[in-house]
């Protein structure tokens, strides 16, 4: 393989592996989850906990590392967006109660 | 390679692949960009097409395919929070004139 695709190859790595750590840092300092989707965190934090496994098992180290970078910012958010959800339904059980 | 892995990794290609399509549809609808972070998916949208790029070079068609898939769906959850962004400065600079 050409040595500069593969430079552009860890370079595509580096930014997508690292994007979700500027979306968790926002999440954890505001708490603003509305805009944000359950729905793609569940998918995603499942996804690359499933990366990781298969990377694990294949001894495939760079996608194991990669996989093992992104998790806990995205489980961060995930967390974030859960705690939000329950405190709504809460809040909602407690108006039904009170209406 | 066993194929009860391989297909651990076809099922984490799916869930990372596609889960960016609840946040896009969600944003699309709503318009709420105020927790999301637009460096995560400036960062992003650039490594998906850095890795589109080194997908096609290396005529390496999962990969490329993988990213091709989620490119509209995180091009368009950046193209709302650039919008949102920009809309806010120009209020900031609206009130700057009038204040």
């Amino acid at each position: 393989m050409n040595s500069s695709v593969q430079l552009l190859g860890y370079g595509a790595a580096l930014l997508t592996t690292c994007s979700f750590y500027p979306q968790a840092i926002k999440t954890l300092r505001t708490n603003e989850t509305r805009g944000i989707s359950l729905r793609m965190y569940l998918l995603f934090t499942l996804g690359i906990t499933g990366w990781g496994v298969y990377g694990y098992l294949n001894r495939d180290w760079p996608v194991f590392a990669a996989n093992l970078v992104t998790f806990p910012a995205s489980a961060a958010i995930l967390e974030r967006k859960l705690q939000a959800q329950w405190a709504l339904r809460r809040q909602r059980q407690q108006q039904g109660k009170q209406g």
